[in-house]
């Protein structure tokens, strides 16, 4: 494409539809055409080598999964609206796993049951679908998409411990190999499970990803995950009367701040949350949001959601806007933050009113506190208590320590030596393939287009014959072309009747690594100039040390 | 597994279950184990080599399909419910491609416009989804198999015939480079469409697919596509006067042949078709089957269905099994068959009546005469007219001459050199993958497992330790597995501490070319004894000559 897709929101995006590389067949679906596809299959075999490599085994798992494997775990509510399904012809609910758990499980419970089988590591490389609300910034966020899936099978936590290491070190060398800079950060397991988790990511302005980084001691997790510390900071600051105050038409934290002269930080938020039938207040500071993944761990209630109106006026006897923790009859959970507050308000409990100067101890007591709140910028690194920064990222990986939730919900269970039986010990391990594709131009690009790592290049190199109706041009193009794919190296030859110009804006939007410019000018020095897409210079090369001189540049980064 | 499985229908079925190459997930769904998925992998591999060395390029195109451009074609309405799809949470409507000739055209039409692009093939391998009203036979006939499909696209009809007969080819060396004894077979478009096909099937008793052959000649079709030729075989018996005789719930012809004493081919059956508003009056002998693909095809109406029993009634006055031609207001069409019928029997369109002495010319006339009818054992060949024979098979490839259906209705156009557009011409080309797998094992296996074909084997060669546990025979063990390992023979080594007749019983089922048994006894003349899968003898060789005479059997067949 000469011109700029309307649609790209990102330069990964943006480059792979000009580049020819991929077209958007429907919303969040995605074709790959020849050169793309050259792409994808260098990074699977990339992916294939480590797996080997690492010792786990191939497999391939259906896309299509019955849906009483998803009761047995409890996920199919769980996913919801996320997953795609269809009954079939005898009214069957048929699943497009999102995942494969649940499948891998049953096969190995049907198969294993001697610790004298274990541990063992599975992996296929199959196609997921996922029913996005948004599908965007186009294979980062798709529809449909390539993952390897790997799934690892111990008698104990330690045997977990070490198949976890080997996977979180193959896709270290996978990431690698593919050219990425990449970080690995602790992170939420989410409807995934289990309690310990690596991201990896991959920073970029367009990655849809929160990252939080030390940069004194190297401390990396993502968002969802990162520890919030408790710095002690109360002050003796006298306590002053409670006290109602009208507060009309406030109900965001930034009305009742802005009508009460204060900064939010000042304001203590009080939210309803149901979990089945139990209501629960979450306290937090007016300026911090709630993280519900760490709310879920701290309360230990799976079901959390935000009451409506109605139940908040039942539970409270106020709108929303107006609650407050004096006087509330239901159990409270409070962030760490709210220990250091003084002389706060709250919501008053009814309509258009709050409270100030209301005091932990004195006016109300927290039932808990733990820490349920996002990180933000500039709060202390929970290792070393310097200021942790915020950056974007692409999610590229992602690898969890199960432990025994699937194993024990779908009875997978082996016999040791006294022939006492056990759940197995899972740890799950995903690379979204896609997105190393997406993430390597996110990477590597200038103005000119892609630059490609060289091991995922579709080509090393790519031929340019200026004026190829020369037939000395084209019989030497010819002729060099050939040495270089005998020698095993992969190499394009632009032999297209177009202007010189075109067709080298076209290799650099293409991104091959080494370009050989063939014009009637190069033979008459017996040369060929030879350029890297990812330098500046060009130089001149006799034609008969050509191979000698690609072989040496061919894998310079 | 020890046992055979109950559900197993078929000797594949059967042996790719008990050597744990499949385990079914559900209704027609499998998972490849470690073993079947080596196999699955060399298989692509093979099919891969060869869409490449024929100049095919790759691609891959999403599962997920608009509906939209299934309208486009009015394939949506043809497929029915043999396709799987399901609503979005937008409530578009998602189809998971059973095929994928419209993605193409619609990525060519976007791309293409000049003759000077053409010609070109695309294909991929990507799973596909139909559901079957009746999967079965394991991976011959499931709902979700992985199918190579390519498609080609030319100028003209000339240009397609060049790109047909370079993908007959390279489907003739991938057939033969994965052991199969295949026969292609002219056979009919069907639900794909266009003039010109072939069917590539492997003879085996459990093959769903019938196929005709002329041992004489070398004619061979399958059942739908199979010619009758007319061989007038007129009488000049003399015309009886025509009659009405009672025959009381007769349904069939079998019935009616029963109760008035005659041959079926003495009968004439009428049968009722609908197409969209029209109705027609479809003639055959008794004895014989209407070829609904040939009768769509002699009339040109493609949405014909058998009328049901109140449409009978309506257009004949009589119930099913008492229709007739006589008198009857409606278009008829006569299969050839009828010309030589003589004073035979048809329905007399009241209930419970039939007449006899019916001849064509003096009591109705055949509106149209065509060949619409099954070829049965013994028809003469359309060719050379010796007697046909049927053998059953399994269909693992087919190619299309579509010419310009999907091009006209989808609008995938092309200049020419002087600026006028056209249609391109198209071509499309499936394999079964899985059935490769299945038909493979079909056709070589013996009473105590698979034999693999060289090629397609998961492993070359297998090592059998007896008595592991034995120093010198572990360590000899491993010594020629890594041997064998670094000169790129592809080795297993049965290392696990169980007799050596049920590591014999298990390298036989699983049919690894070539076996190496290690033990003490071996040892003590320095020797390993070496067995082919596919040969009774074995031999013993001195270890210091294994990889000189590994290298030597190790691809005969």
């Amino acid at each position: 494409m000469r011109d700029d897709p309307a649609e790209a929101e990102t330069i990964s995006q943006r480059l792979m539809m000009r580049a020819g590389l991929i077209r958007k067949l429907t919303s969040g679906v995605y074709s790959y055409l020849p050169l793309g596809f050259t792409v994808l299959n260098k990074v699977i075999n990339v992916v294939r080598e480590e797996m080997n490599r690492a010792g786990a085994q191939e497999i391939l798992m259906p896309v299509l999964q019955p849906s009483e494997l998803w009761q047995e775990t409890g996920r199919l509510d769980a996913f919801g609206d996320l997953m795609c399904k269809f009954k079939d012809r005898f009214g069957r609910v048929n699943i497009l796993g999102p995942t494969h758990e649940e499948v891998v499980t049953n096969i190995v419970r049907n198969e294993i049951n001697s610790y004298r089988q274990l541990p063992f590591t599975l992996y296929q490389i199959q196609v997921k679908f996922r029913d996005e609300i948004r599908p965007r910034f186009g294979v980062i966020r798709s529809r449909e998409f390539l993952m390897k899936d790997a799934y690892s099978f111990d008698v104990d936590a330690a045997g977990m411990g070490k198949s976890y290491d080997a996977m979180y070190d193959a896709y270290c060398r996978i990431f690698s190999r593919c050219g990425l800079k990449y970080t690995a950060v602790e992170a939420d397991t989410g409807l995934i499970g289990g309690d310990v988790s690596h991201e990896f990511m991959v920073p970029s302005p367009s990655g849809e990803d929160q990252m939080v980084k030390c940069e004194k001691c190297g401390y990396a997790a993502n968002k969802e995950k990162a520890e919030c510390v408790v710095v002690e900071q109360r002050t003796d600051e006298r306590h002053l009367p409670i006290k109602d105050v009208a507060t009309p038409n406030c109900i965001t934290v930034d009305d009742v701040a802005k009508c009460l002269k204060v900064k939010p930080s000042l304001i203590l938020k009080t939210l309803i949350y149901k979990a089945d039938k139990e209501y629960l207040a979450v306290l937090v500071r007016g300026d911090i949001e709630v993280n519900i993944n760490k709310l879920v761990r701290a309360t230990g209630l799976p079901h959390l959601e935000l009451a409506d109106g109605k139940d908040v006026e039942k539970v409270t006897g106020a709108p929303f806007g107006s609650c407050g923790p004096v006087g509330l009859k239901v159990k409270n959970i409070a962030d760490n933050s709210v220990k250091d507050m003084v002389n706060f308000i709250v919501g008053a409990n009814k309509r258009d009113y709050h409270t100030i100067n209301v005091n932990l101890g004195r006016d109300f007591d927290a039932d808990i506190f733990a820490d349920i709140r996002y990180a933000v910028a500039g709060d202390p690194c929970p290792k070393c208590g310097s200021p942790i920064e915020f950056s974007n990222g692409i999610e590229v990986g992602h690898v969890f320590k199960l432990g025994t939730k699937y194993s024990e919900k779908m009875k997978a269970l082996y016999q040791d030596e006294s022939g006492a039986t056990h759940p197995m010990q899972m740890g799950c391990y995903g690379i979204g393939v896609n997105r190393i594709i997406a993430a390597a131009i996110e990477n590597s690009n200038d103005e000119n287009g892609i630059i490609w790592p060289p091991e995922i290049a579709p080509y090393k190199a790519v031929i340019v014959s200026i004026n190829p109706k020369d037939k000395k041009v084209a019989d030497t193009s010819e002729n060099i072309h050939n040495i270089l794919v005998d020698a095993g190296i992969e190499t394009l030859w632009d032999d297209r009747d177009l202007t010189a110009g075109v067709k080298f804006k076209d290799a650099d939007l293409v991104g091959i690594p080494i370009r050989l410019t063939i014009g009637a000018k190069t033979l008459e020095n017996g040369t060929v100039d030879i350029k890297l897409r990812n330098r500046k210079e060009q130089k001149s090369v006799k034609i008969s040390s050509i191979l000698e001189e690609v072989e040496k540049i061919k894998n310079q980064k």
